[in-house]
């Protein structure tokens, strides 16, 4: 399973209700956080995502509406008693500026943050179950999108087919992974007689705060979902220009050129109350379009 | 007109839809921000707080629940087009982190940030009709407390009268600090004799994170209001020592000593559901005691 929850869905300024830039991703059973803007901590109780679970945050960029919510989670995080590790990606400044609030702050915290500092396109993590990865966008300062793709989904477990044959609850997520179960008695069941094949590995793409460049497209090429940016509406194609970002036309040419199949778009500008605009605009370039709304989470399919 | 509108209640970790600590002053024709936890500007859209206004901002201490907010305001500020100075006012190293992250933005301000270090108590902003000073409290990084003072309430203008007598609304704010108004005839109205004497002048004095300590009565004597935290109930007064905090019973004793009017009490910690308790405990020493409700603005009577 791959899914994005959107935790904010506004650029620059917090306005009409909506927050800067947070989404988590469910990728099996792990959850991944994906910028973290200013109240990104508020929105994960309003959300009930349980902070506790993420282990690696990505952060695209240095521009406060992506990230001056992080200093705030991870200090309550410690607060909160963690103790695991927590693995964080960003620009190389990124920990420099942690490391002095912290130190002004005499702020121990109770568990390590491992940082991995951005230098590279290519793969960030990688077990045999999935893969992420990130690739430059074009900004105006250094800015990263990052590719989540199953490398191995779970298989699907027929509950009733693995309780007759006499597999306990507590064994189907490994029959998920594919292993057979040994009864008591030393017979084998095998797993393929209690569970149907896995679906197609899933990908999603998250391609930050980006100017208009078909060489993104190659970059996202094929992935299943999209997340690009829209901060402004087809008339202002000169201020989107200007300011590094993209209108709703420039986002559904993107999703075109590469070939994806979903395309989920956010980062609207403060300017605008009402949203309706954005879904239409970019759906007339690409159909199978979103609105990314806070608090709603979208499956990749 | 002196009064404190809570925007943030709350100590540490946001919770039970309670905020980090921030609150704004308002001091005749003045407001002032008073630390600026993660969230204040939203806290601000939502109690229709106007930026713009704030020209002096205030910062205790440099734990993140009172000032992780404070970056976002005003980098808000200047895509908001912010033209005029804004007067920071906190502990020596909060310029250094604000610039590190200004300048990996790669940010320019339209507005000019004047930062003034806080290193002695004394007075900080003065004018013949206010004053604010500051004072060190008890926590275990450097924190300041602050006092708000009118030295020059205004006159109370007797709107009907002062019709009558043939001046101007638009000269009423001059009437409020004592000027006569000449006709276009050439005759005076004497002040006094369309505005009635100005109330007792008031003062108001904000003692952030703090252990329990005495002295700090001698600090915030004769206040008019005085707002305490209580990071704790009575149970916990070990906590509170160990945490540099304090309870409502020491934040009761702080009042009585100090021999205050009336007592504000907040900073509850995130540990708490209801408040009901905090009331009730810290009236048992002190009755003129209330709590620290966000949206709520308490006139300093």
């Amino acid at each position: 399973m791959l899914a994005v929850t959107i935790l904010g869905n506004n650029s620059a300024i917090p306005a009409f209700d909506r927050h800067p830039t947070a989404q988590v991703i469910t990728l099996d059973d792990h959850l991944f956080l994906i910028d973290c803007g200013e109240g990104t901590q508020t929105q994960m109780n309003k959300y009930k995502i349980r902070r506790s679970r993420i282990n690696h945050i990505f952060i695209s960029h240095l521009h406060g509406d992506h990230y001056f919510g992080l200093i705030g989670l991870i200090t309550s995080m410690g607060l909160l008693g963690r103790i695991h590790d927590l693995h964080l990606y960003g620009p190389p400044p990124l920990i420099g500026i942690f490391n002095m609030q912290l130190q002004v702050a005499d702020t121990q915290l109770p568990y390590k943050i491992i940082f991995h500092p951005l230098g590279d396109e290519g793969i960030l993590v990688s077990d045999n179950r999935f893969q992420i990865s990130c690739f430059q966008v074009f900004h105006r300062i250094e800015c990263w999108g990052f590719i989540f793709r199953q490398i191995r989904p779970p298989r699907r477990v027929n509950a009733e087919k693995a309780r007759i044959a006499g597999v306990p609850s507590s064994f189907f997520d490994r029959l998920k992974w594919g292993e057979n179960y040994e009864t008591q008695q030393g017979s084998i069941i095998e797993n393929s007689s209690v569970t149907d094949p896995a679906p197609k590995a899933k990908s999603y793409a998250y391609s930050a705060d980006t100017l208009f460049n078909p060489e993104l497209a190659a970059k996202v090429s094929g992935v299943d979902m999209l997340y690009h940016e829209t901060t402004y509406l087809k008339d202002l194609e000169e201020r989107a220009v200007k300011r590094y970002h993209c209108t709703t036309i420039q986002a559904g040419t993107i999703a075109k050129y590469a070939g994806v199949k979903q395309l989920l778009i956010g980062h609207f500008s403060s300017k605008y109350d009402r949203l309706d605009d954005f879904e239409k605009e970019t759906r007339d370039v690409f159909p199978n379009t979103d609105l990314a709304i806070e608090g709603v989470s979208y499956l990749v399919q």
